[in-house]
């Protein structure tokens, strides 16, 4: 299963090429508790701030609503003021492996406790409120708000800011911590600042703002094109951020089919797919100043599975319901895109299209979008790696001695590799499938829970019935459903295992 | 990915511990056709007689039907006895890869293509006598039959022989074949027999007479218990063939449902648990003069799944529904193994037992029995070996200096078995999900595709919904959809790979 030398982390204090177990190899495992709060601070502070903008356009609108979003901020900023004066003070200065665990789960949750306070202040119940931050925050879509239209803008549009921090939020923790963690194969996608020990934290910061910046300007690009076809200024702003995210909330109950615009669903069509893509290969692109990211095997994967899926689609919908060609391509592109990006935007009830078509969809839920995107699933390297070992085994069966080495984007996919991926896509399964019996449990028919499971932990958005299905709403849950489902949607969100391991007893020994 | 020596196959050529390619490599790869129509034709003539029993029974009853068992026999007996006539003359005497193969998957599909004879001759279509025969042969249960209550006994027997021979075939199957075949980590379970090349033949028959012999006794002990507490000596017979070989063909409309005695439940209970445990295990037990089982990890993690399944249930049943413990325990438990077992005998129909129950029975439909059993399913071996696995990479997470070495029943897991496993587990997975989508592509329902699917592949029976469920029927279903559900059904019974590989393009060239 590999060798020492292979799994060599960057610990600062292990000497190079030596495998015997570092001197000071107790900093590895310790948890930097201070670095933790600091960064929680931090991250709280910058919550507190984003607060003030539906603040700032509830008051625009005289809702005195705007009172609320202040009080939230000052409560959160308050709160992150704290954490970040106890953290500052002598600190490890590297990120170690366990630190890195707590902190990437802590922050998610602790961030969602806050964001949920505008909610609460809005008059519903803190279940309710954590339940819609969650699914904001992890870019999943699932809402238990309705009558979306009557709304007053200010909360519409924190929504749509929470969507944009979870989807900027999970790339930069999946670029800079997963690799790091050796979570389900994203070692593979390891940059060069997390692959050497010294430079981690100037490269990453560059990485970032860079990728960020690009993330921006998506967002930007998206708010105009839909501007410019006919948007009002609001939703436009609101959709380029839940868009790019691929998040799905929307300012209409009507979701995306409130806007009858072809050109607006095109252009929809467009922000998801760039959204799914992974950011680091887009950041390659943009360095080494070439558009082709079709050499990406991940990126052409995707690409060919778009293709496949939207043409079977569209030639199923002219089929069955006799729809002209663009009607049915349009259709078939949005609805897919939508669910494979998991956005989750509707333009229609695609549960409605006949029994392939829901099973369909139920299928692609599962895939997901590219490493290091804002999609979530189970991403398609994943898929794409296992397919590519399970022909290496199959190829063996028939010849024994031949000796077989896939591998990936050119890197030869090593045991190391090859178990976090098989290991995380055993995990994914079996907790769709724990989650859809303990729904169940909840009182929820069975298409309305594994549906609701497989949503929630690949952070689609709706899932596939009368309650939970693209129409519908997570309001009517129960209350345990709906904790349930916000730890489904993190746990997918942050790739089950960074949560996963914090509830290993050998976690907390040292 | 392991070095050669660990891959040496039983060639009767290469030198031992020599690591270059044998110079009669090609007597390997070559398709013994003499060695596979002779096998094929010696099944045939033995499915030929087996006719000769339902004919006999009809006779008895002065029923004319026995002439078509007669006809249907004739025809295979001369079909059967032509491919020993063409089969006999040299041959390569050691059974290679490729021919084993070849030799399993058309051995199930030309024998279902004759067992499906009766029921043409008595009305049915050859599309669902070709299901009803497949669904027999390879101990799924799947019917598309009612009114059974009224049929001629004849036909009853045929269907209760073809699950008793389907059940024997597979055990001998699995512990013959398919850990020389190296498919989906059964080589873990490979008898000396099979890992020596010169011995073969001798071991292997006295292994098979023996396994042959324990399942002889099985079926008498359950016939003879079912007789003493009250079934008629036919209903004995026929549900003692379907029960040990965990099929689960009933003699009535309303399956197991139709005896209403606690006493007859709990031994069905008893044979169906005996009918999924290793059959390995039982003859080493049987070797070694002792009764406990439980020293074989799957054996001991089999029995922990089933308490804890049927504590859940039954607790869930007393409830929910305020039944007496004994009532509630054998309901639970009966239920509980069928679907486990893969057996599909219904005393009532348990999808009416809530949300929750629905969930959990859909989920175990997927686990199945022991390796080397009649049962099907995933089998509890695989799912062990996953968890291992995945076990061991969450401790490395933590700790990656750690070096982790799973065991299974004392046996290191190598990435041989490994890859095996999961590769096994992903196109299963994938398999029951294409299934499904296909399914739905014919017209079914969402729950009606999936379950349908789970089933098939899992040989349990019944599915979930109106139409597949416990009280339902295959009937109905468009004919596209039970030719899906045959192949389906010996994809699984065949552990998929041994099918899989004959759509490989390297496998025909050489």
């Amino acid at each position: 299963m590999g060798n020492e030398a292979d799994r060599g982390l960057p610990t600062g204090t292990a000497a190079p090429g030596d495998g015997s177990v570092p001197r000071q190899a107790n900093v590895m495992i310790m948890i930097d508790v201070r670095a933790i709060l600091m960064t929680l601070g931090l991250v709280l502070c910058a919550s507190a701030a984003a607060m003030l903008l539906p603040a700032l356009v509830d008051f625009a609108d005289y809702n005195s609503d705007w009172s609320v979003f202040v009080a939230s901020s000052a409560i959160t900023f308050f709160a992150g003021g704290l954490l970040t004066l106890v953290g500052t003070g002598p600190s490890t200065r590297t990120v170690t492996l366990k630190t890195g665990f707590v902190l990437t789960t802590t922050v998610w949750i602790v961030a969602t406790a806050f964001a949920a306070l505008p909610f609460v202040g809005l008059g519903l119940s803190y279940t309710d409120a954590y339940f819609e931050a969650m699914s904001g925050l992890t870019t999943t879509g699932s809402t238990v708000l309705s009558h979306l239209d009557n709304l007053p803008r200010g909360i519409l549009l924190w929504r749509s800011v929470l969507q944009l921090i979870g989807g900027i939020g999970i790339i930069v923790t999946a670029i800079n911590m997963l690799p790091f963690l050796r979570i389900g194969g994203m070692q593979l996608f390891a940059t060069e600042s997390s692959d050497r020990t010294e430079k981690i934290l100037p490269r990453s910061v560059e990485l970032t703002l860079t990728i960020a910046a690009i993330y921006a300007a998506l967002v930007a690009a998206c708010a105009a094109a839909y501007m410019v076809f006919g948007m009002t200024g609001f939703d436009a702003i609101c959709h380029a951020f839940t868009t790019v995210s691929t998040g799905g909330f929307s300012t209409h109950d009507l979701s995306f089919g409130f806007f009858q615009s072809p050109a607006l669903q095109w252009i929809c069509v467009v922000f998801m797919v760039l959204g799914s893509l992974p950011f680091l290969v887009i950041y390659k692109a943009w360095h080494d100043r070439t558009i082709n990211l079709l050499q990406d095997q991940q990126v052409r994967g995707f690409m060919i599975l778009l293709a496949a899926a939207i043409a079977i689609m569209t030639v199923y919908l002219i089929l069955r319901d006799d729809l002209a060609f663009e009607t049915a391509l349009r259709k078939s592109a949005f609805n897919v895109v939508s669910v494979v990006s998991t956005t989750g935007y509707a333009t229609e009830d695609y549960t409605l299209w006949g029994p392939f078509a829901v099973g369909l969809f139920f299928m692609m839920m599962f895939i997901g979008g590219c490493s290091g995107s804002t999609a979530g699933g189970i991403k398609l390297y994943r898929l794409q790696i296992t397919w590519l070992l399970t022909n290496a085994h199959l190829a063996q069966l028939v010849s024994p001695r031949r000796i077989a080495s896939p591998a990936y984007n050119t890197r030869v996919l090593d045991d190391d590799i090859a178990f976090s991926v098989v290991a995380f896509l055993f995990v994914y399964i079996i907790s769709v499938l724990c989650f859809a019996v303990l729904l169940s449990a909840t009182g929820l028919d069975m298409t309305t829970a594994f549906s609701s499971s497989a949503q929630a932990i690949a952070s689609v958005g709706p899932g596939i019935g009368d309650v939970v299905g693209p129409a519908g709403n997570f309001a009517p849950l129960p209350d345990t459903a709906k904790w349930l489902l916000s730890f489904e949607m993190l746990l997918g969100r942050l790739e089950l295992f960074t949560v996963l391991v914090l509830f290993r007893g050998e976690f907390w020994s040292w």
